[in-house]
Parts: structure tokens; sequence; C-alpha cells
């Protein structure tokens, strides 16, 4: 049964129907401490959110994501409907994604009329009419620098071309590589993820960073009220915190290595990575997914890569035990 | 300064600095009296919202709205993105819409290229590419028979047009008129919002009924997780609820009337309505739309109607009592 996305348990359950409860879920590459919510006000789900908290919103992820100014951010409840319209952005025609990568992309480059292409390398990107790549790239880790992605930009701004930079796993990971910053200045559509660093994917709240003109072009797309009234009252107050942003850095950092830690010691070398997850190569990944299935720990497998397996952070210290426990076994 | 939504109390606070606190808001039409909130659990901030949960909603929602089957219900996070999307599902061409109306269907129609024309009677609708009609109507309360609405389905069929029924003020009106049940059988687009009946526009949840084709299309552009986590927990019990769905009809009915004879009694009467609002026209719209801003009550007016104001639903017996004293004052 092919698994197209992780954090599907019922998936999980309907594969290993005798594994213990509750099922530790590592398939997805979520921060597993989220950002402690605060209490949400029974006006949050009532009232349609209102206009001064987007700007609020908007504002503190201008600061968070250093883009040029919050007339160049627009927020959205979720990636997935930003690549959507991102895509139509473009008159159909030749869409590049460097790859392997999120699948999601493709297919929304497709449903957009685009003939699309993966390739593994940036140089193709630069003739592409819709250019995308994911910085830090899921599941491989692989990080693209900023240079490199602005001269693609450049190129493709020859034909009037749009790059998009999908850089869900930037919070964490080398930010002085980020193109957030240069939307302004060129064809670059960033696009962030509240849900992975924050620990908070359920209340789907996203961003794309664009110049202005796109900017306002996506923001009247998605019409008054982009996101919910407890996305809006959270995200503004997480986004704002600096304190917690800069300490989940450095814990998340420490997590990653020691998951690494972890699966060297069980055999499995870690092949690339986020501060969110590790991706292992082994020739026993499919056994390995079993068995780690049957002991209620769900991992992430990939249809096309049949010996890749991606590991999330583990929570609490007794998931780390029992990862380490189902791994030994 | 021209107010273009309602629900802005930040807008309302501008204009009237000096007003009493806490403004009273009858500038929406939601249910002052939402649906209780289940207790969420932190999971569903957390997780990725889960496909069986989602199944679940659409299922509720199929069941609650009429629909032929699940298989023809997008649930989606507010309407929206919902009008959005189905705007770009014609080609450019004429769009023709039912109007005054919700002014957002001209914005996002025009938005996809299409040339806009508000029309006062269904007849021209048939010429369209796109025709769109919001039934019962926003904020004159019209209602369209169903018999009517089918034959201009049957006349758009011949030219591939597409007709959108925008039943946001269903639930509670006159649910013999829905085309919910139809839209298997022709091209028509029944959108249903969540949030005014069940009094919770802040979670963004609605759906788009659709034949199955058109469904999947439109679940394709949204992706795989379409709404949050609390809209999917308090969606799929709330549409579930037929005790309460069938309570709150009755008792908006009665709130609908009570408001009827208070308007009446200060001399403004009703000149349309759903159960979540009443429309009144006065040549001392303006006057009256600031007497009460100044007792910290606002209403809805409209900028190029200037003898209209519409008038939502107390909630608490201090509000009814409040909008009285300030009428009368």
């Amino acid at each position: 049964m092919p698994l197209s996305h992780g954090g599907d348990l019922d998936a999980a359950r309907k594969l290993f129907p005798s594994a213990p409860e509750p099922f530790l879920d590592l398939s997805t590459a979520i921060n597993p401490h989220p950002y402690p919510i605060p209490d949400a006000s029974p006006e949050d789900f009532a009232r349609l959110p209102d206009a001064e908290s987007l700007k609020r919103l908007t504002g503190n992820a201008a600061t968070a994501y250093a883009a040029p100014s919050e007339a160049n951010v627009v927020p959205a409840a979720g990636t997935q409907i930003l690549m959507t319209l991102v895509a139509g952005l473009v008159p159909p025609g030749r869409a590049a994604i460097l790859g392997p990568t999120y699948a999601e992309h493709a297919r929304v480059a497709a449903l957009a009329g685009h003939a699309v292409t993966t390739v593994p390398e940036l140089a193709p990107l630069g003739e592409a009419d819709l250019a995308i790549v994911v910085n830090p790239n899921n599941p491989d880790g692989r990080v693209f620098g900023k240079g490199e992605l602005l001269r693609i930009a450049e190129k493709q701004r020859e034909r009037s071309g749009l790059l998009v930079v999908d850089e869900a796993f930037m919070d964490a990971g080398p930010r002085g590589e980020s193109l957030s910053p240069h939307v302004e200045e060129a064809n670059i559509i960033v696009l962030r993820s509240f849900g992975k660093f924050f620990g908070l994917a359920g209340i789907r709240l996203s961003f794309a960073l664009a110049a202005k003109e796109l900017a306002a072009r996506l923001r009247a797309s998605l019409g008054p009220w982009p996101v919910s009234g407890p996305a809006l009252t959270i995200g503004k107050v997480a986004l704002g915190d600096g304190d917690w942003i800069e300490q989940t850095r450095l814990s998340l950092g420490k997590a990653a290595h020691r998951l690494e830690v972890l699966l060297q010691n069980a055999g499995l070398e870690s092949v690339g990575h986020t501060e969110l997850f590790h991706l292992v190569r082994s020739p026993e990944a499919q056994q390995t997914f079993e068995r780690l299935g049957r002991a209620g720990i769900f991992v992430r497998r990939f249809e096309e890569q049949s010996e890749w397996l991606r590991f999330g952070l583990p929570g609490e210290e007794a998931a780390w035990r029992r990862l380490e426990a189902a791994l030994r076994s």
C-alpha cells in the first residue's frame, strides 16, 4: 500500500493491526514539543478573524522570516493552497522540480497545466517557466546556497519565469541561505511553514513571501479571512516569541544529533537530515519499517526509493527509549 | 470610510472612538449562540489532521446538507478559497451575478478573468459561462425556487457553463429550495457555510457540493489537509448533531421574528431577511448607523445603497435591551 504522506496513523493501524497502542508517530517531520498553546478565547472560534490581528500576524511573520516588509507576506491556511495558487501565477508551461522531493509540488504543478520534470541538479531549473526547490530539501536534507538560487532566478527572469523556494525546514536550518530577504528584488516566491518548527501542524498556517505585486495577487485569491481565529491568535504570539524560537533552534539541533547517534548505533547511517528528521538508506529498510511498525512505531517510507526511511524526532524520553529498544530487537 | 465587510470591530472603534465598550457587533450575520465547542485535544493543534476524521466530517456534511453522497462534498477552510477555485473551473468568459449581493462573488469572478455583470433577475444568468446566485440572497433575503434555478442550469449546460449557488443562509432557511441534492445531475456547484449557522465563523469551515468529477478537481486543488484539526473535530460533531440543528432552526426563527418586531417598533421596516439578519430601508439609515455606533452598536451599512442597514441577531438578553434602548434614544 503506497503511503503518500506521513502522519496517517489510521493507515499505520491498518498495516499493523496488532501493534501496541499508542502508536509512536515518527513519520512526520514536526517538532514533537509544540509551542505552548495560548488559551484560545471562545471569540477566536466564534467571530470572523479581524483585520487588525491578521496585520499583527503578518508583521510578526515578516520579522521572524526576515522578509523585506509586511507587504511581502501572505498568510494562508497551510502551504498546500499556496502551492496551488503559486503554480497558477505562471501560464501553463514547463515546470522543473529539484528532486526527489516532497511529492505535492509535482502533483500541484501538473494540476496547473505545467509539463513537469524532476531534475537532480539546479542548473536546468533556469530554463523552466516554474522552477521549484525545497531548501533544505525533504527528505535528503540537501542545502542549496543563496547565490546559486539567485542566479537561477536571474536566468528565469529573462523568460518571465518564477522560482519557488519551499523553506519549510529553514527555521532551524541554515538561515543564511534563505531567500526570504530577497523576494522583493526578483521573481522569487518563498514558502514558509509555521506548523513544523512550532509543532502545530493541525492549525494549518503557512506563509508565502513574494514581491509586493505578486503578494497582492495571492492575497486577493485568498480573500479577507485566509487564516482561522485560533491559528491567528497562536501564530501571532508564537512568531513574536524570539526567546522560544532561539531555545527551540538549540534543542532541535541537540535532538537531531541524538537521533543520528541512536540510528548509527542501530547500524542505520544517516544520509541526509534537517533538524526535524534523519533519512537513512539501508538494504533492509523495508524489514526495518515492518519491525518498527509491529512495535507500534511508524516511520516514513518512500514508494520509489525502497532503501530509504525517514525518522522524525521522538519527543518524550520514553519515546526515545522505545525507538532504541525497537531498533535493537 | 467604506466598510466592505461586516465584523470589523477595529474599523468600528475607529469610527466611534468614544462609544461604550464592549461593542455589540450586529454587523455580521452569524448565529450569536454558537455550537458548544467540544474540548479540543492538544493533538488537534499539533498533528496533521488525519484522513479518517476528514472522511467523517465529509460524511456528516453530506447528510446534513442532503448531498447525493460523500464524494460530492469538498471541505475547505472557508468559502472564500472555494469561490476562487470555482471561478477558475470555467475558462475566462462571461460571469453573471444575481445582485446586489455579497460583494466577494464579483471580485473573485473578475480576478479569475471573467467579464462580470450584475443582473437583477434570474433569466439572463442562463446566457453566462459562470452564473452566481446567493440563495437566500444576502442582504435582501430573496429566495429563488429550485425549479427556476434548475432551468438556468439546464440552459447553461448547453454552453458548458456553470451555475454556482451560494447557500450560506440556507441552513435555517427554505431548505426545500436547496440544490444540494441535485449537484450530481448537472453543472451546479453549491456552497455551504458552516460558520454562520453554527456560530463559529472563526474556525473557517465551508463546503462545496458538486458532481463527483468537479468535486475531485476542487479536492485536488486543496490538497490533503484542507481543514484545520480544531475545525475538523468541531465540524464533524456539530454536523452530526441533529437535535442541536433542529433546535437551532426553531430558535433562530423566533429570534429573527423578535428582531423584526423590535425594528418595526423603532419605525424601521424590514424589507428582507433570513433567519440570521433583517435588512431595513430608511431615508435615515446613515443617521441611525451613526446613532447606534455612538452607543457602541455596530450594524452593517452598504456603500452603494445608502438607505440600507442590515441587522444581525443580538444574543444575550442584555444585548436585545441595549439595541432596543439605542433605537429608542
